[in-house]
C-alpha cells in the first residue's frame, strides 16, 4: 500500500524514466534477481502509449554487456533505451581533449576503448567495488596530486547501493574520499546531474514536466528529477530506507511499495 | 634559508612539541630514514633546559615498537615522551562504554588489548594503507549503517603523507569516505584535536602560549597548535608542499628548511 501521495499528473504524463537496480532488479551473485512484478511492469510501460527509457548509474559493465544481463533476467529492453555514465563521459573528455587515468570496474573499460589514455591529466572514477583497493586509490590520487590543475569526473555520486549479500559502498564515498585528499570538486557524470536527466528527455523529445522518474534512490533519482522540474517517484525496494521519508532536503513526488504499484497507479489513473 | 617570519617568543618558551613523520624521519621500507640533521637536533633540545615532547598521530604500531624503531635510527627517545591517538582513543571508549569495530593497522592493535570489542557500537578508524581495501571499509560501513546512532572515530585527519616512494593517502581521506556513506560527522583523535594537544600541554605543565609546535602538516600540526593557543612552524620536509606558505585559512609563525634550523634558530634566540 502507498501511504504517501501519488503526483496528479498521470494524465499529462508523456514518459516516465526508470532507473534499473532496486527498482527492476537487485544486483548480487551472477546476474542478480528481478524484483517481483518488475519485469511485467515494464511489459505494460511498453505497451502504454508512455515513451520509455531507463537510467543507470551503473558502470560495472558496458552497456551491452549490462543489457544483455536485464534480458537474460526477462526484460523487453534494448541497448538504445539504456542511458547510463560512461558514454557520457567519453563524450565529455573528447570534447574536452582529457586524457584519463581510469578507476573503473574491469568490465566497463572497453566503453572508453576509443579515449587516448597515455599521459593522463585527469581522472575518472566509477564504482569499482573491489577495484577500490588502497593501492589502486593511491594511485589516482597521485596522478591528481601531481596535476597543475587537476580534474576528478565521478561516474555518479551514490553512497551505497545493495546486493543479494546486502549493503555495497558505491562511487561517491571514494569521490569524496578523493575531493577531500586533493581539496578539489569532483565534476559528477550520471544521475543527479541535470545535464544527464536532460539527455534523456532530449532523446525522448519532452518537456521536464511531461516526464516522471521512478527510482529507488531518494537523492540521486528523485532529488536530480525534481530539481531538473521533472516528477519523481521512490519505490521501497532497493537500497530505499524508511528514513528516506522525513529526508530534511529531497521529498519524493509519491512513495510506493515497488515499480509494479507505481506502474498500476499511472495507467489506473490515465484510464479515468 | 628561512625567507618567512620567525615567532619572536623564543626567549619566554618553556616547551617544544616535535612531530614525528616528516620531521625527524620520513618512513617507508623498513624503518624509513632519519631526516638529516634531526637526530643532533632532538640531542640539543633535550640538552637545553627546554621541555620536550613528541606528538604524532602514528598508528601503524604500537607505541612501544614505534618508539623502538625511533631508536633505531638513532634518536634519543622513550615511550614516556610520546603522545599518539590510539591510547587516547581507548580512553575515550573506556570511558564512554563503547565497543569498537577497528579499522586501523595490524601493529597497533595491541593498544586495543584491554577493549571490550564484542557486538560492537561504534567505529575506530586510523591510518590501515593496505587494510583500506574495499571489503575491510564496507565491512566497517555495514557496522555503522547497522546502528540506531552511529558513531565514527577517527585517529587523526591527515589527507597524507610522505613515504620513502611516495605520498600516501591518510586516515582522514577514509574518515571523509565513511561520513559521506553514512551522512555523519567524525569525531578524531590526535591532531589536530584540541582535545589531544592539550593533554601534551597538560604532562608538561605549561600553558599554550609556552609551547611551541613544529611540524610539517601545515594544517594538522602548525593549525592545530595554533587553534589551541601555540606558536607553529612548519618544516620545508616531509609533506610539505610550497602552496602551504599561500594557504588560505592557516599561516604558520615560521617557516624553516628543517627541524635543524628550527632548533638552531630557537637555542641562538635564548642566548642573545
Amino acid at each position: 500500500m502507498a501511504d504517501s501521495g501519488w503526483p496528479g499528473c498521470s494524465k499529462s504524463l508523456k514518459g516516465v524514466i526508470l532507473d534499473m537496480c532496486g527498482v527492476l532488479y537487485d544486483s548480487g551473485e551472477g546476474d542478480g534477481v528481478a524484483i517481483a512484478g518488475s519485469i511485467e511492469a515494464v511489459k505494460k510501460l511498453k505497451a502504454s502509449d508512455l515513451q520509455l527509457r531507463f537510467c543507470t548509474n551503473e558502470t560495472q559493465a558496458s552497456r551491452e554487456k549490462f543489457v544483455a544481463k536485464l534480458q537474460r533476467l526477462g526484460f523487453d529492453i534494448s541497448v538504445s533505451e539504456v542511458f547510463s555514465p560512461a558514454p557520457a563521459a567519453v563524450a565529455v573528455l573528447k570534447e574536452r581533449g582529457l586524457r584519463p587515468h581510469l578507476l573503473v570496474y574491469d568490465g566497463v573499460l572497453p566503453e572508453f576503448d576509443s579515449v587516448d589514455k597515455t599521459n593522463p591529466n585527469c581522472v575518472v572514477i566509477g564504482d569499482a567495488a573491489e577495484n577500490f583497493s588502497y593501492q589502486n586509490l593511491n594511485d589516482a590520487f597521485r596522478v591528481l596530486i601531481g596535476l597543475e590543475k587537476p580534474v576528478l569526473f565521478s561516474l555518479g555520486q551514490g553512497r551505497y547501493y545493495k546486493e543479494t549479500d546486502g549493503l555495497k559502498l558505491d562511487v561517491g564515498v571514494y569521490m569524496k574520499a578523493l575531493e577531500y585528499a586533493c581539496d578539489l570538486e569532483a565534476e559528477v557524470i550520471g544521475k543527479p546531474s541535470s545535464t544527464f536527466f536532460k539527455s534523456v528527455l532530449n532523446d525522448m523529445g519532452l518537456q521536464p514536466h511531461e516526464a516522471l522518474m521512478i527510482g529507488d534512490d531518494l537523492v540521486n533519482d528523485v532529488g536530480g528529477a525534481k530539481h531538473c522540474g521533472m516528477k519523481g517517484v521512490q519505490v521501497r525496494t532497493g537500497k530505499y530506507r524508511p528514513s528516506d521519508e522525513r529526508h530534511p532536503t529531497v521529498t519524493a513526488d509519491g512513495t510506493v511499495d515497488n515499480l509494479s504499484q507505481a506502474v498500476d497507479m499511472i495507467l489506473n489513473q490515465r484510464r479515468h
